[in-house]
């Protein structure tokens, strides 16, 4: 087969940590399914800005448009908090979202099995939570036009909210092409009580079910499913909703099965190209330790695999392996408790790699 | 002393049957404390737009201007759900918002005795939950321009956030000093790391919290702050934000104890008047059949007589009778499990008086 181009974007804290044990699983997926991969690592967020001066270097946004795909560990870290937006490390994400047209963020969120206790929700609720947030990636209020003006009695800030009906439909179609595949349930969040860009959502939804009959779609207001995911979270299959409302749903999400550490995600664009990355963050406070969780770093690596290479067969090999290791009881520091085996950073990338 | 006049909104679905214990609760009042009440009943919601062509009729509007405090049970329901927006329920919310200036939301979330084991969350992770959500509620995204535009290519939907210094400053100046009254901790939710009016928002707590040192200020993202509410409930005291954010967080914060039937809320303006209604819905589906559950509209009005009366020795007795009537193991439909005593609206009312 054809050799498969990879940006790899360690970042900042635990980013090279983690990223080592995926590019461990990768080179195991060359050695068992014949695939080629080619490596080339490229700087980005707070790193970047101590080195050259800006969060997503020309350099490495050249190399991530060559690539087939993205593999971004984490970015951030209180030492940038106080820069100013165009030096701070999420600007690299938000660069590579807009220049690379990756309107389709993709974040799951299951109950792994001997994690069924790990989460603050009881046990019976979280059973069966097998879901998927499908967030719209590059309009909405992120980035839309905002203003700061000194009036004569203080300051005023401004920001907008717009969708054009093509933005909308492209995500929403997407959405329910993957409900067609999984339990073909598909829950469309808005606010069209307030907003219009949310009514303009709800009529574009509407149209494209059409479609779609076999796909059963509700409208749910977003203060509304806030509430529903604590109370019913295995009743949701798909969620499609818009930049900012999928920003808190699908993070509100992904503390349910409270496994944030195991949570891979996917910024897809029009063809095969696409961003994976954990949902978690970069965790300054134990990075150089060789104690973080590389399990949602490697199944980011699977979720490529997938979406992007189209190998289905060498994905779900790493999914399962990393299942295994969790139903073995083999934990990382962030999900220990008595009864685990406890394991570092390495050891686990070793112990995935050997269940393959 | 003086006559209370009050503005009496039952509205739509449940709200009148609630709306007849919490009034029985005041008449009690009047008979314990020597208090005076004067009930004017007023439309409002899906019934006026039924009988009158409008959900907040210029008769209620100056009904409610004229009262020193608004008690509203719940508005809305499926059959106006497709009315276009001037004609729906809620509308009936918003303009006594805007036209009363009733800017500051009061959502409190507590775990109620012998309801340990209501909430989806389990018991050691609700315990000690005790918090306060101070939602800001006549700006932002709710009341800034909206737009829909037909372009060559499509149709293109604008909301506007815009937030003043000064409509940031009384909310947080409110919060704070709410915050000095419990135990001192203020969380400001907000998205700085990419909107320009939560930038300002930030820039304007941290200036106002030079006024409270004895204070404890955090800045929290809007989506990680989504997370902490399911992760550690217990550890929030106040949370103070935006229109939006605040719409989506006081109803995560409602689920999390699992008792949003108990749930009351406060919306109040610069002087004492103020708008008192349970966050709970108007229930259609159980209207009229005598099991709603009255304890949030009680609560609603115990949270009247405190804020808009100053009558702090009734409140708290009808907030004891509540939490009485609760640890006797008393229970409408909506809580009932093994070992309650099952209870209808109309019961629980008494039950209350007579506990007081
Ligand atoms: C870091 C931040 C800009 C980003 C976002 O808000 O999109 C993050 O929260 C995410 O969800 O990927
Ligand atoms: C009914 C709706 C307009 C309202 C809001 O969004 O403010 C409601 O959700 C609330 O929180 O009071």
């Amino acid at each position: 087969g054809t050799v498969k181009k990879i940006a790899v974007l360690p970042g900042d804290g635990i980013g090279p940590e983690i990223m080592e044990e995926a590019l461990k699983v990768l080179r195991k997926v060359e050695d068992l399914f014949g695939h080629s991969f080619q490596f080339t690592f490229g700087m980005a967020g707070g790193g970047a800005v101590d080195r050259v001066g800006n969060p997503l270097p020309e350099e490495t946004l050249s190399l991530c448009k060559q690539s087939d795909a993205v593999l971004l560990a984490a970015v951030g870290g209180p030492k940038w908090d106080n820069n100013p937006p165009e030096l701070r490390p999420e600007q690299a994400l938000l660069g590579l979202r807009k220049s690379l047209n990756l309107y389709a963020n993709l974040r799951p969120a299951v109950l792994f099995e001997g994690l069924e206790n790990a989460s603050t929700l009881k046990p019976e609720v979280v059973k069966g939570v097998d879901l998927l947030v499908v967030r719209e990636l590059t309009g909405g209020i992120y980035f839309g036009e905002k203003k700061r003006e000194r009036l004569e009695d203080g300051q005023q800030a401004t920001d907008t909210l717009v969708y054009h009906e093509r933005e909308v439909e492209r995500i929403v179609r997407r959405a329910f092409e993957i409900a067609r595949g999984r339990r073909k349930k598909l829950t469309s969040v808005d606010k069209a009580n307030i907003l219009e860009s949310s009514r303009l959502w709800r009529s574009v939804v509407d149209r494209v079910a059409r479609d779609y009959p076999d796909v059963q779609v509700e409208h749910v207001l977003v203060d509304n499913c806030a509430m529903q995911l604590i109370r019913r979270p295995a009743d949701f299959d798909v969620i499609v909703t818009e930049n900012m409302f999928g920003d808190i749903l699908s993070d509100e999400t992904a503390m349910l099965t409270g496994s944030i550490g195991l949570l891979p995600s996917a910024s897809l664009g029009e063809g095969m190209t696409g961003l994976y990355e954990p949902v978690h963050g970069s965790a300054p406070d134990i990075a150089g330790q060789g104690v973080a969780n590389p399990a949602a770093m490697i199944l980011s690596a699977a979720m490529m695999l997938r979406h992007s290479f189209g190998y289905e067969e060498a994905a779900t090999a790493v999914e399962q392996a990393v299942r295994k290791v969790l139903a073995d009881g083999h934990r990382t520091a962030d999900l220990a408790g008595p009864g685990t085996l406890a394991v570092g950073t390495e050891e686990f990338g070793d112990l995935v790699v050997e269940a393959m």
